[in-house]
């Protein structure tokens, strides 16, 4: 999408509907929200709201919501018992700018529908994700998929050096492989222009794509549950937290139960729930948690859910 | 959903919005297109329009849609190439009242997201599928699936006697089991009252049921290329024709091209090809066919295809 | 299928293959457990085992996976953490006969393939679901999906005599209506042969229909964590549970994991996690739940984990 | 996996089964079918076999299958009306190592399950896809995503080793990043070991990944259907044929039939259509074309269709 088309976007008169709309996140359509160095994550368009959850719920259990009039509390009765499909209901198309390396992540989530630009077709711009300085971390011995300390400055800058060089010389050579002027006549008329296909191959996983991804809100909290996890890779979680802040603005009672009861909330296994009810019933946590079948592992995973 | 509540949504003044939008949609908004003797279909949400479909494809292929100006032009592009998934950049979410022997066909369509009226929750009302004299008739001697020509009125009606009475009876003992004034409290406080999710077993398949429908467009020509077709049932295929109405009014671009090189197309096997090869070489038809290897059937299926 | 085509299944004789067998489940391929008064469920065929949950993980995680040696460590970790690709890596293909109203609710899991018996083509037999006197239960007041105590013995009968006399009613009119001996010829030439696919509606819900029903080991669990609950109704919990004993068979290290991080595990909400925090650091459980923000209704949830 | 690991599943000697089983898949299991200059495609596991689809339409169609008692035939039918549901019954797992950028356009096909390797967690080997010399070509003028004549040998050279500098001199960075020697411990002690999941930003889109891959015969198929056809990018339509070739092992009825009404098959417009029964109504062909409503480019293809 060239700026012009942004523009105009952005410029969109209101248009009157009768459809369900919410005024938060109107204002924001088209606005993008800048992500690392050259990022960003924008609403195209969104379909439904709070109430539109509420009103999916009561066509399936009817007289089973009754007894729960308010919207506030019925969405979170949906949210703690997992009765995920009136959350499908909503819809959110987003615009999205990210390196390839994360894309190749995001793109696993498989309910949802992507168009993304294609290096068949187009040419890519010299544009590639370079870690600020802060965010190069060492590998951690602990977590094999994880960062540790970060790096000293001088050594992160050596890293941002190297990495911006060969981002840089393989941009050299796309460009002169493609042997185009940008309006498909050569640069150099002695040379072949490759096929766009076979000259992106070049390029590195950092530099940035960028597609259009319509998901419903079920899915997309699923998706943010794993992608805004401290696990998560960070180029990817600040994806994940820009989209949360888009949905607070959306549909903020779903927001505020998907926080209670799936993201600040935890999982305890048969053997964990032993030990809990021991030592509600009095039992010493330690007797309890010796009393119970936990790996060492697990044991630790008790604890920091604990909060010990 | 109860009678109040469509009023509130079908008197729902418009709101202003900066999303796409499409007034000719947006006046049917809510509206029930009734079908059948209690059904009918209406759309409670929308999302994109023919524009959106242009805006995704020329994301995906860039450079490659520039000869294509003409967003008409691109679109009929997309349908004939099977580029689906611009297609489903557009969403739109219906309130269907079906039969439930209806219900059981369209469910088979998976991507989508159906949040349906639930027998274990509610008391389904005495609301039954009867069908017209006209639309009752012969198994086909054919076509195993299909209808052959409609009764003679007085076989009809004592079909229809006999389906009302089935449905009347069981009714009578749904009510029976229920044993509830419809507000919880017996209407005969000397028997119990059965379980909903164990009583609506005594329904017969014609009683209606009703659901939130919601899917993107791409799935939803789909649905309507199979459910559109002479072959399906004439109590699913209203229910296609009266959506495929909602559709040229949302999407009108999409759908000519849809009826054009979809609904009104065919697919030729390489042996039919064949044949079709020799005769614009000159080759009289009937000389092509005896040439080609196809079954009886498949000549009768290529002839009908010929209009011959 | 027919009686024939089921012997002909299970004296297939041996055959030698080099995928993944599991000589215990191989053992029951083809034979029905029985279900209900006409249901079953039976293995028609599998892919994959304990050990290509294994083999896809140490494809994903590499060196990641290295630590942890032992197959049954790995499917655990694995299930605990909610990396359910790999268990995406196994297949089952069952065949199911169940009545309508059962069928209605199993087909909401999309993610699976289904092939089930046509009434447009076929004619049903007269096999029906008669509940059995102590499975007939009243509505529950306090859960609006559910049951409470079992009818007495003469109100049970009372209802199955209902029950069985609107289902053979219903199905002598559905076959005076088809006219049909079996073999296409009309029982009485002097009547019409009404289209199976309109007959059909004459049927109650609680007739039996059979399929073929495909699904991978994650979306299956999933499936079980819904089935298998005590909240399930009765008439699906029993397919559940015996699809539950294939699956031991099948996998029994993922089966063993699924129980004790899914199936016996519990989930806890921020202020539960709150409450929890406080009394394993010594603050009498009556103060912590009086400090943290719960419904009357989520306390009585958190009672009932907790084993109070 | 190891080259031990592949080793052990080459060698695992047959164990008997009740499955369905085909022996000339089965002889094919675990041999990588070498593909590019690195790649390879290769069956760890399979379900179903041409019988199984034949089995799941007699399910579904019942008596309308009984015409057809030959399996050949019934197969024919379905693929030829798309019935595709008993297609899904069958079952695939491969495991394929690819370039980067042909993952990328593989995993566009969500309906599959998918393992791959991953560079958060392993580092990868130094095997990147340089295209042999015939297969550089230039950008095409007349198709946007497509390639031209081939280069003249000493460019595609050059093209070669601007390829290979480039690719070799970014995994010199990587592995200087990531300073390790392979078993966790620093190749140079005093620098830091940058974080695996930073590090690999670096590499180009020519690298190799793999994954485990598993998807039903009705969605390979639709996979197969884009990805062997002409317009399909070279780099992944050799796989695209070399899983062809597999699947006509697998079930050759089914193969077959999809080569006849899909694969050299062809669709035509309703104006086509027209076009078409003009012509085998006599009218001559130039007259017919002039007599429908077709652009330029809609009458070329026709022509091609037509082999004009």
């Amino acid at each position: 999408m060239s700026e012009t088309d942004l523009d105009a976007l952005l410029a969109r008169p209101p248009a009157p509907t009768r459809r369900a709309t919410v005024p938060a996140l109107d204002a924001r359509l088209y606005a993008p929200v800048p992500l690392l160095d050259h990022g960003f994550v924008r609403v195209i368009d969104y379909m439904g709201d709070d109430a539109a959850i509420v009103q999916a719920a009561r066509v399936s259990y009817g007289a089973g919501t009754k007894a729960m009039r308010d919207d506030r509390g019925l969405i979170r009765y949906l949210m703690r018992h997992r009765h995920t499909t009136p959350f499908e209901m909503c819809e959110i198309k987003l615009h999205v700018k990210l390196p390839i390396f994360v894309a190749r992540q995001w793109i696993r989530h498989r309910m949802a529908s992507v168009n993304e630009h294609s290096a068949r077709y187009s040419i890519l711009d010299r544009e590639f994700y370079l870690p600020a300085a802060a965010d190069l971390a060492e590998q951690s011995t602990t977590n094999r998929q994880g960062r540790d300390r970060a790096l000293a400055e001088a050594e992160a800058e050596a890293v941002r050096d190297a990495l911006r060089a060969d981002a840089m010389r393989c941009y050299a050579t796309y460009e002169r492989l493609l042997n185009d002027r940008g309006d498909g006549t050569p640069a150099d008329p002695g040379l072949p222009q490759l096929a766009r296909e076979l000259a992106r191959m070049d390029l590195t996983l950092n530099y940035y794509t960028q597609w259009y991804w319509k998901i419903d809100l079920h899915n997309l909290l699923h998706f943010l549950s794993l992608r805004m996890d401290p696990h998560a890779q960070r180029e990817i979680r600040v994806y994940g937290e820009a989209i949360g802040g888009l949905v607070a603005d959306w549909v903020p009672a779903a927001w505020e139960a998907f926080r209670d009861y799936r993201l600040e909330a935890a999982h305890f296994s048969r053997e964990e729930l032993r030990a809990l009810r021991a030592v509600v019933q009095g039992t010493p946590l330690a007797d309890a948690l010796a009393s119970v079948d936990l790996s060492a592992r697990e044991r630790r995973e008790l604890e920091a859910k604990l909060g010990l």
